[in-house]
């Protein structure tokens, strides 16, 4: 596995390759759901790139950005072992140089769920995003469901903006307990951890009612808040039921529905969801 | 000359075209230094493609978007007479899509000058170039000086999003007495096309001045104002004398000196500029 520390490297890097590139671009703090990708890229294509970079333009002042989990050399194992080609592993200031100001902005998709409680985070990721498509090139590059709202987001983007990469969305990888895999999960304490399952269990019981013929939008809002409130440490920031194609919340039956939940445990914020019809995805 | 109508049909075709590709994007209305930059383009590349789209989203409300000429058969066979391979000629429902809303967004470069008289012309244009671009995958992409801050612009554009294309900047191309071709000189009567040389002239007795050892930047402005003011005809809109990198505006010395001026003849508002030292260019 060869490892560069900028984008010019990652693309003459990766321009030697040949073949198609799948890409996988991280923050590191890697776990199941980040190596899922990796091996769905590696069937799709001939070579796996991957980057870590832990994005200071997605963070808000009052965020986790200094705390946020790096442990490197153990990522790299895991990305080695995987049977990946090429890691990107810059430095912010080869990212951001000084005088840096050219921003990709998303439009109303960013406006709600995750983009109104933490302003700015979507621009950070669409930007960086663009940046590392345009450094690496790849035919297909994969991201997780667990963030729904920023793959339809980088979905849209690379649409609107024409990128040549097809964006691939993989399903949420769990722990056996229901806990969607997330880098943050290390944050919770050992009685949080316990707790933290009640999102997965939510988003199933609200997937039953689906199952039973619910497709009101707040009654299965009302579900998924009813488990959750089971929950003495689980503190609901928001659930929504929306439109998986225009994240708009809908009352009544959509073709796709996103129901989506944001959770705090103590100073932890969770995130989960699930895409009805079952099976479908983003 | 292969012509065709979408992003994705033009990244099939340039594909297939296979070696480097010099790309020109315009807004037809083709004239000498649209031709220069095609035959820059073509010196330094296996292949040229070239695009003509008008670009709504750049035009403000009350700017000249319906009015702007389109002499769409005879700037095609421009094209071919000088051996472009491959033109992309959307339709604006190819480019915006609906629900189209993620742009690029320029800094502080667009806050001067064009930037501050057109509010969202240079997102308009940086989010063109950016879509053009990623479907076109240039090697090369050829701009005119005679537009110096959107040169500018793009040029910090790919840069901070890490564009694989070199952006090259082209020299302006002038009529014999002077003025700089543009595709907006067409609007002008017949008295003010007599007049509109002014600003050649002005931006020459300035170059002149700093021949002659003059590097302050207010003092060389007045020399503009003052050739500019013996032209009842031309209402001077700015003279800027700024760094050339920065668009900073600069009182002293500056390593390049970007001396740019907006003229209104009319309704017609001409730009034009000059970088000194003599010879350096953007």
């Amino acid at each position: 596995m060869r490892r560069v520390t900028s984008p010019g490297e990652a693309r003459a890097a990766r321009r030697s390759l040949g073949g198609t590139v799948g890409f996988v671009p991280t923050m590191g703090a890697l776990h199941a759901g980040h190596l899922s990708l990796v091996r769905r890229a590696r069937e799709e294509n001939a070579h796996v790139v991957a980057s870590i970079f832990v994005n200071p333009a997605q963070f808000g002042p009052k965020e986790d950005l200094s705390a946020y989990p790096r442990p490197l050399e153990r990522d790299l194992e895991l990305l080695e072992k995987e049977g990946v080609a090429l890691v990107l592993v810059p430095e912010p200031a080869a990212m951001y140089a000084p005088g840096f100001e050219t921003w990709v902005e998303p439009g109303s998709l960013a406006a709600r769920l995750e983009g109104e409680r933490r302003p700015g985070h979507f621009r950070g990721v669409l930007t960086v995003v663009a940046k590392l498509l345009n450094a690496v090139e790849p035919d297909r590059a994969y991201f997780g469901q667990k963030d729904a709202q920023q793959a339809v987001l980088i979905r849209r983007m690379a649409r609107d903006l024409d990128f040549a990469s097809e964006v691939v969305v993989c399903p949420i990888v769990r722990e056996s307990d229901g806990l969607a895999m997330s880098s943050r999960n290390v944050y919770l304490s050992a009685e949080e951890r316990k707790a933290a399952p009640v999102l997965a269990r939510a988003l199933a019981a609200a997937s039953l009612a689906w199952d039973a013929g619910e497709r009101r939008g707040d009654a299965l809002k009302r579900v998924v808040l009813t488990v959750l409130a089971s929950e003495p440490l689980a503190r609901p920031d928001y659930v929504s039921a929306a439109d998986a194609d225009t994240l708009e919340e809908t009352m009544g039956e959509a073709p796709r529905l996103l129901l989506s939940t944001a959770v705090r445990f103590g100073a932890t914020r969770l995130l989960d969801n699930v895409v009805l019809p079952h099976g479908t995805g983003l």
